[in-house]
């Protein structure tokens, strides 16, 4: 094992420390963001930074750097309240991931990526059709992370589209039949295999497999 | 594909709902988070909820809401100011797991599971031994979502401990090798198989793969 320093990581090459960094907290989820613009405009762009925040009331959100494709992303919410989370699957990862290239804000990813716009009677965001698990929120709040100027944006679920025959008696969503993908780092797409899902642990007693 | 509305999310059954919308965002992250309390005891406990926040100042995150298991967490960051994340492998998946019951704050979940302290010379938080990425963090800043009282605390990475032959020439750490799981909703465990990992995408050209 290699113990690495604040030095050793404030001393290593930018493009390196930014797939290091990217990779050290483990998996993390693949989802297509869609949104509309002003001038109408759908807009699609791969984030690997959703996460959950609430059952009840239901809140998800991700986090966002101010950077250029990403910028757009936030100005649509702004101005539209509203956004969708589309699971990548594995059949929609190369396309998923050309979502992240800078297209310019008269083009639309939809049509660049050639994925398909689905709409919805409840909001103005786009879904992408050939994702199996959609899910469209309203803005609700952003806290901006002062050590670097992320900022981490929470919406409300307010719609989710997806085959029941994928979520168990219990309301398990299981994601391996949906095909859904793992992000790592920037630009590693991964498969998952389920290996158990375990009861509530108590103390003293141990868990059993559901 | 069924459609789900707000009604229809917040009218399922309380359980239900929790399963349900703990899988909704996609694979997790498996982190076991280690603190120390001021009577010296050491505290573990698994979150599925780390994320990456930034690579230069490199920093690390994660959700927590205001729980009995969980407060322990909180409160020993804030009185030590230091704590570890450490991933978790498919080696000690059920171990991890068990971490999550509800140990009183006289007994510690490295005991009550059989997992090792490991500690840093740069920090009194505990390190996973058996864990093959461990970060040892110090506390930067929290925000309090209004939504739901949850809480993101954000800390920045002054140590890593990892094995260099899972580093690939440039920076990206191959999780698969270090065996690290991914978790869906709070109780489901995933291994991970590589699709592809693809080149920076640029409009107008089919990224490679790496």
């Amino acid at each position: 094992m290699t113990k690495y320093t604040s030095e050793d990581l404030l001393s290593m090459d930018s493009n390196y420390r930014r797939n290091f960094m990217n990779t050290l907290a483990g998996f993390k989820s693949a989802n297509l963001l869609g949104t509309i613009n002003e001038s109408k405009i759908n807009n699609l762009a791969i984030f690997n930074s959703v996460v959950h925040i609430g059952a009840n009331p239901p809140l998800m959100g991700f986090l966002l750097r101010p950077l250029t494709v990403i910028r757009q992303t936030y100005e649509n919410i702004k101005s539209s309240n509203y956004f969708t989370f589309n699971h990548v699957n594995t059949g929609i990862v190369a396309q998923a991931h050309q979502t992240s290239a800078k297209y310019d804000q008269h083009t639309s990813e939809f049509e660049a990526t050639q994925l398909t716009v689905e709409n919805s009677d409840k909001h103005p965001a786009p879904y992408v059709a050939e994702s199996k698990i959609k899910i469209g929120l309203k803005y609700r709040e952003e806290h901006l992370i002062k050590a670097n100027d992320t900022l981490l944006i929470i919406g409300e679920v307010i719609e989710v589209i997806v085959n029941p025959s994928f979520i168990s008696e219990d309301g398990f969503i299981h994601l391996d039949q949906a095909e859904t993908v793992a992000i790592s780092g920037l630009d590693g797409y991964y498969k998952a295999q389920k290996i158990n899902r375990f009861q509530y642990a108590r103390p003293g007693k141990k868990s059993s497999i559901i």
